[in-house]
């Protein structure tokens, strides 16, 4: 067989396979639970890309961000400029600005408190929980609360919950779990965080 | 110590670091090369999460879509709506839909000329190949072409190249390699691939 003709079955075969599964790709009931963990960058990010599609496709989306308060990014820039996302911030900011562990769990309480009842509500397609394995590693939250909250959810809502440390009880209960591992890093090799890359 | 020292102390500690990560955070200077690769779910994503932070500091992008050329896709679909995104995709869409090798080399060599141009222009911040990987993989681009390409990228431009299976020449370059592993996928448990969520 000639180069051609192998490369030609070979791109027969996966139009096939490409046409299967989009041929499935009409399903909006189920809602899944999607988690993104690892030491590696990309988990919130690919977190707010899956908002992007989202809301490409016309969905209701909500966001609550865990941690990550009082710091500007431009993810949160973005989307209040944008309008269209339900946000909703941990009020106390960033845990270690508040060197008060009381106040700690109390906020992050009412910040799942928040994404339990939008998940809840049906209102909403996507649910992120950005930062929220910060909260559950620090024992602000306890896993089986959060559990209980997204067994909750109305049927076609999908929540995604983003974090290094993603607690083991919490993959096991979801549908999806990608790890982002950081194979080589610019920070190791004295490059800095830069604006727009990395917040 | 009490607990609550313990803690007000750890905390401290963290605030200390963050603070100093944070007063390195405004060198805009030097572009770097990110490589979002491994065969789990994010690598797309997380660089449309990249350009929602990009656009949210006001900073310009270039999107050049590899191989995914003609499917409907809610990024597409919500960046032309956003019209702040200059997005060029490679015009003969799946390649598994043309079945012709020379098409899809000439096809992917446009492509990337494109992604080069913005790149050198110094007109843009942030300039992403999507699913380029895929395209180096089929030996549609040669990896020294692509290598030369980001070398004369303009100072302050950061490139971010996606998909599986990265070239190793391409990784020994890239300032970051971050590597997306799927632990659990929700195809293998019988969940379809969902609007928003995959695509």
């Amino acid at each position: 067989m000639s180069d051609a003709q192998d490369h030609k079955q070979k791109m027969q075969q996966q139009q096939a396979e490409q046409r299967a599964k989009v041929s499935e790709l009409r399903d909006p009931e189920k809602g899944l639970v999607l988690v993104h963990t690892g030491n590696g960058k990309g988990k919130s990010s690919s977190a707010f890309g899956v908002v992007i599609r989202a809301l490409g496709w016309k969905q209701k989306v909500g966001v609550v961000q865990f941690i990550k308060g009082k710091w500007i990014t431009g993810e949160r820039q973005f989307f209040d400029r944008l309008g269209e996302v339900t946000w909703h911030t941990m009020g106390e900011g960033f845990t270690w600005d508040t060197q008060d562990r009381d106040r700690d769990i109390a906020a992050a309480e009412a910040a799942f408190a928040k994404a339990r009842d939008m998940m809840a509500s049906g209102d909403y397609d996507l649910v992120v929980m950005d930062e929220i394995n910060i909260a559950l590693r620090y024992d602000y939250l306890k896993v089986e609360d959060v559990i209980t909250g997204l067994e909750g959810r109305a049927k076609g809502t999908t929540a995604v919950l983003t974090g290094r440390d993603a607690k083991p009880e919490l993959c096991d209960y979801a549908d999806l779990v990608t790890e982002m591992t950081e194979v080589k890093h610019p920070f190791h090799s004295g490059i800095k965080a830069q604006r727009g890359v990395d917040f």
